[in-house]
């Protein structure tokens, strides 16, 4: 760890006022000097959205005791673009964290998940970013059983660091004896929707997004099965999305001129 | 290519009025049946962003002649759910194009981009999918250029497929003599935001989100390098975002138990 305390920006999808976000705080008081920058409201499924067609806030307010707070208007990684360039000016903090979410955030949510979005933008911009979600989507989720390895994770990566252009998704399961830790790759999955047709009062109807998880994956290096198991999930995330094994393929085919 | 004529939902991230999406629908009537299912507002920058804490709506609509339209309320991703969930019930298109995109989605700007988000979304539902995107974001943009390498793209993929789980990312220099395709990876930039500070008439600052696109790669192999040397830019895109290369690595730290 550095000689000096380290600063650590916090940021969430859940909105500022999610009891994750406190849990989270709480324990990034131990390790440095904290930060936060959260949506004004919920986010959760804004993936890596940013906000270009109106204007942003971003309001410091009081809500914990001794903790700077800003809420902002815009989605999660709004938050890290307006902390790094409002709040910090330039300067980077050593740490971004982002969560604790209320809900999994493991496979191919990591697409979907404005905690996970939050942290890649905060990757983008280099600094070590870690993601945290807990298998507890209630406002009631209890996150007591992560709070040791989450220190224990952010510590490491404030000592350490990252590999260039990696973060790391972090997912607890909602269980109280956990495991350990398990470093794991992404499972294969999506998610089979079922949208709920409804019939508003008008008489026109309406669509609820809904869906049920489907793995394609039987392997026993995946986050899925990590956390099956009652393991902690630890999956490396890069932004290089170019899957450099095809482009040997690609070009064996002849394109018009 | 099938013997059957091809079925092709076509999707946007400008809304289902952009003239870009009435370029790429022309394109596709030639090769298939078309269906499309388009935002019913510009949706640009809201990268795999999905609608969980509000109802949809979707309405077809007789915008062209003889095209099969939607108008959804959603997001890109949205579109492609209830397009597969709602339209075809299950049964797959044979292809997915999103675009044509006003406005470049190269590099960086494959994780913001609600058109290639919606091209994603396709190709985890296992449908061969591609992004089209013009370096023009006015309305006047020239699409004419892009057609005929449209086609001929759309075609090699009807009749090649694609690999497992990989989308096309597709873009086009604003010019009219075009070189070709190049077959690239994404390039390494970020956006170097700047926000705009302004005051409301109430006193209160808002914020813009402004920036400049920042090159950190002299590769040759890239889609920046390609589009600035008057090449089609045609990156293989991936959804598992594991960086299998870090797991090693991690695999080393000591971890709390």
């Amino acid at each position: 760890m550095k000689k000096q305390k380290p600063t650590i920006l916090v940021v969430n999808d859940d909105g500022i006022t999610a009891p994750g976000i406190k849990a989270l705080i709480n324990v990034m008081k131990e390790l440095g000097r904290v930060v936060v920058v959260a949506p004004d409201s919920p986010q959760s499924g804004m993936g890596h959205a940013i906000t270009i067609g109106k204007p942003l806030r971003l309001d410091q307010v009081e809500i914990y005791a001794d903790t700077e707070m800003y809420r902002c208007s815009g989605t999660p990684a709004d938050c890290v673009k307006m902390a790094k360039s409002i709040i910090f000016k330039g300067s980077k903090p050593d740490l971004c964290v982002s969560g604790i979410n209320h809900g999994l955030n493991n496979s191919i949510n990591v697409l979907y998940s404005g905690t996970l979005s939050a942290a890649v933008e905060g990757a983008i911009e280099g600094i070590p970013s870690i993601g945290f979600s807990l298998d507890d989507y209630t406002l009631q989720a209890n996150f007591e059983p992560c709070l040791k390895y989450i220190k224990n994770i952010a510590e490491q990566v404030l000592t350490n660091g990252l590999p260039p252009a990696t973060l790391l998704n972090v997912n607890f399961p909602n269980k109280a004896d956990l495991k350990g830790v398990k470093i794991c790759r992404q499972a294969h999955a999506k998610w089979a929707e079922e949208f709920d047709e409804r019939v508003d009062p008008h008489g026109r109807p309406y669509y609820w997004l809904t869906g049920v998880f489907e793995l394609n994956d039987n392997g026993e290096d995946t986050d899925v099965w990590a956390l099956e198991n009652n393991y902690v999930s630890v999956v490396p995330v890069q932004f290089d999305m170019t899957a450099h094994h095809a482009i040997p393929l690609l070009n064996n085919w002849v394109f018009t001129n």
